[in-house]
């Protein structure tokens, strides 16, 4: 290749970004307690070291950037060194010290606030950050709304008039589905097995039949572990790793955890071999992720097909399901009820919870909204857009871990995935024969195909209207929900 | 402190030996098996960005060098980092490459070699490795003998007039102790459990019991898994871990190797907390860090206090030592018996093993032995000293793994280890007493004052002599030896 010299010099911030990965998952599955000072400190360093080495690439980047006749690939790589180099570039290290400063304290005093339900405590650091992240959008520079600088972070090129569609589109068409939904009662609201205890030796053999279920490479090129919360992160197309959690009770959570970072991993596990340590052997972005594991997980995962599939084995592994049925087990999973927290709610309810957290950013970035008017504006918000009320800020504005680690931006993305998500489900042919008939193979390949083998080549845009003529477009999401919950 | 910048830069070159000692763990312990090439490669680019920054602290390390008023612990700091320099800065990056693609290769084909038990296949790679040894010796420089330049390396100050000092009092004596041993028949050359199988979860609770009688700080400082060679490895002074195995019989091997790899990682946590994360806040030398393990495992863990102390947990767990009594089990722990393969041997004849060895890579570094003499040199060797002849060059030269490695130098540290816990021995005020009524905290103090607190900051003769007035004298596990296997 032509870039050879660039690509060789890359390998070096390869192997840092290896090594932090390893750090960062040891950090969460393995670490004795005590050695989080030193963690840390190892962590920080490797971080200005990575920077050191990426920032080297600058004059050869400059170089390949000015020739015409690169290849996809090639000009995937320049694309995405081009990006890295521009968030240290143009953000001076001060202010990304100061960040990262205020984002350790924030961290530990969120979750003191929330454990008291005291927004105020927590206002001077939020305000701190939303400061932070306002300079650090100025210094990117943006065209339009100073958000863009920020959600374009996490989901290459997508700004807030993409958004506002988005979500002018989802938004009222949620609510008719929703109202329809709660009106003729054919999903449960609430359902006794929510309260059920479990065996966690019992559950984990199960997810590790599920494992097997879905074809994951344990082992080989893949393995699942516990931590507190669950995660995907990749070493190499050939180590990819999960982990799930053990909550006691309400046996969905920790299968369908293990389902949700399954189709993150498959992502990485999926890339292109030959763009492995690469600038572009990654998945490509945050919407496009999360597309993969949501589809795996609530498209798949929650479909009466797979139900079908996994219900003799949970029949045989957990005596409490012995009064009830496959259609009982199938509503289970399939509970769809507004409620206060996003972690825990539904494919219908679920965008909801992220655009108000939307909405809230944009504001704050624009200095259209004030940090102080948060909580009930919030609460206003829930009461809006699903007719709850939280009853304090624990259960309202201080509920997530994102605003205090600075990511603001990132929450869009999780729609992004659903919203893509449908588009899969629109264009894969005969998806429920292939997932009773446990043709996971081909769905794999399709999304191979489409999506995964690509890694960073093309930025996510270029990449959904090579895959499906169509980018971030609500209606197959729509209709797909529809179909389920409204249809047949 | 008046190096401060030094140690502030130094700091990029411990998070680089913190991460790589993870990756290794990792590889180790959790990998899947297909990561190993990415795995590979990212090692292999951080010891190359280690030695950059290495480098880097040259001028400081200058600077400070010539300085008259420098305390005991920046003396330490200087004197470890000029031997790092040194190191990279004697010896030509190809040299180091060289040796790094020889014995990458030479790895593969020593095991396949020892698997067909033919010394042929592998002696192209071992002549060539013991040329590049004698290069780097060359490169190093000497005073005597070029084996000092690679004995240095691993104890440093170590020479062959040292060595042979200690094996020249050691073996005759050993030979004595050992005749008599055989001709009186109170210790078993054989026994019965050496044969019988185990459950491998019943031992995992032994040894996880093992690790509360020896107070290792399990979760919070600590932690164990399973590999398919045993080692010790430290991130932290609050993040040390141990790797032991289970073969499925003679199960003193499991239990042996926990206790031994204990005391590697006693010595790294006893490390005083504020040299974290400097150049000194490490075991001093291979034979310093060996006598820790050596100590725990044959002294305190063969000993009949131990025993006694052990034995009804092992009877309550394992069915078969139903009609074993306490003497017995001491005895299954003390067989004495010339054997063939070194990680085998006992107390008693395991330093012959070592004597051989050192002689033979003593001749091969000085150009006076030939690589292709060794096999029948090593037999000849074995009859000498132990009265026994391999069969093939798989019981004989082809055991261990060392050579491949280009480790040359490594194998003398054995010795010292055993001959130091003799010296902890002798000096160790009222072991036995300690041992039976579980006083294992004094014995750690006495560690921790004498030799694990002081980290790198003195050169392992120095330390040895602050410890014990005293160092390498063979005589004290000449004692140790005679008392508990001719003794009383």
């Amino acid at each position: 290749m032509r870039i050879d010299d660039l690509l060789r010099e890359y390998r070096s911030v390869w192997a840092l970004d290896h090594a932090r990965s390893l750090l960062e998952w040891d950090l969460e599955v393995n670490m004795p307690v005590e050695g989080a000072a030193a963690r840390g400190e190892a962590l920080a360093r490797l971080t200005l070291i990575r920077r050191e080495y990426l920032l080297r690439l600058k004059d050869l980047v400059d170089k390949y950037e000015e020739s015409k006749d690169l290849n996809d690939l090639e000009r995937g790589v320049i694309r995405v060194l081009r990006r890295e180099l521009k968030y240290y570039t143009s953000i001076p290290p001060e202010i990304l010290e100061e960040l990262d400063r205020t984002t350790t304290k924030a961290a530990v005093v969120w979750r003191e606030a929330k454990k008291e339900s005291n927004f105020e405590k927590f206002k001077p650091y939020l305000t701190k950050i939303v400061e932070l992240e306002q300079t650090i959008a100025d210094r990117l520079g943006y065209e339009g709304h100073p958000y863009n600088a920020l959600l374009d972070l996490y989901e290459e090129g997508f700004t807030v008039n993409d958004a506002d569609s988005v979500f002018n589109k989802l938004l009222p068409n949620l609510k008719t589905i929703l109202e329809k939904i709660r009106s003729e009662g054919r999903f449960p609201e609430r359902h006794p097995l929510e309260e059920v205890p479990y065996d966690v030796n019992v559950m984990r053999s199960i997810n590790e039949e599920l494992l097997k279920i879905l074809e994951m490479p344990v082992g080989s090129r893949f393995r699942m572990d516990v931590s507190a919360h669950p995660f995907t992160i990749s070493m190499s197309v050939n180590d990819v790793r999960i982990t799930t959690r053990y909550e006691g009770k309400d046996f969905r959570a920790t299968m369908f955890s293990v389902i949700h970072e399954s189709g993150h991993a498959m992502y990485e596990l999926m890339i292109d071999p030959s763009l492995e340590m690469t600038p572009v052997g990654r998945g490509v972005s945050m919407g496009v992720h999360e597309s993969q594991s949501r589809f795996w997980e609530n498209i798949i995962g929650r479909s009466r097909e797979f139900v079908h599939l996994i219900y003799p084995l949970l029949k045989e592994r957990l005596p409490f399901l012995k009064d009830y049925s496959e259609d009982d087990v199938y509503r289970y999973f399939n509970i769809v009820r507004p409620s206060l927290i996003r972690v825990d709610a539904d494919e219908v309810t679920y965008n909801f919870h992220i655009a108000l957290r939307y909405e809230i950013e944009k504001g704050l970035i624009a200095n259209k909204l004030s940090v102080s008017d948060l909580p009930s504006l919030w609460n206003d918000f829930m009461d809006k857009y699903l007719g709850v009320r939280p009853r304090n800020d624990a259960e309202g504005v201080l509920q997530d871990i994102h605003w205090s680690q600075g990511s603001f931006g990132y929450f869009p993305t999780y729609t992004l995935g659903n919203v893509i998500a449908g588009m899969i489900y629109a264009k894969l042919p005969q998806l429920k024969d292939k997932v009773i008939n446990r043709r996971f193979n081909e769905i794999r390949e399709f999304l191979r195909d489409r999506i995964c083998r690509h890694g960073a080549i093309y930025p996510p845009k270029e990449l959904l209207m090579r895959a499906f003529n169509d980018t971030y477009n609500p209606d197959y999401l729509l209709n797909y929900l529809r179909e389920k919950y409204l249809g047949g």
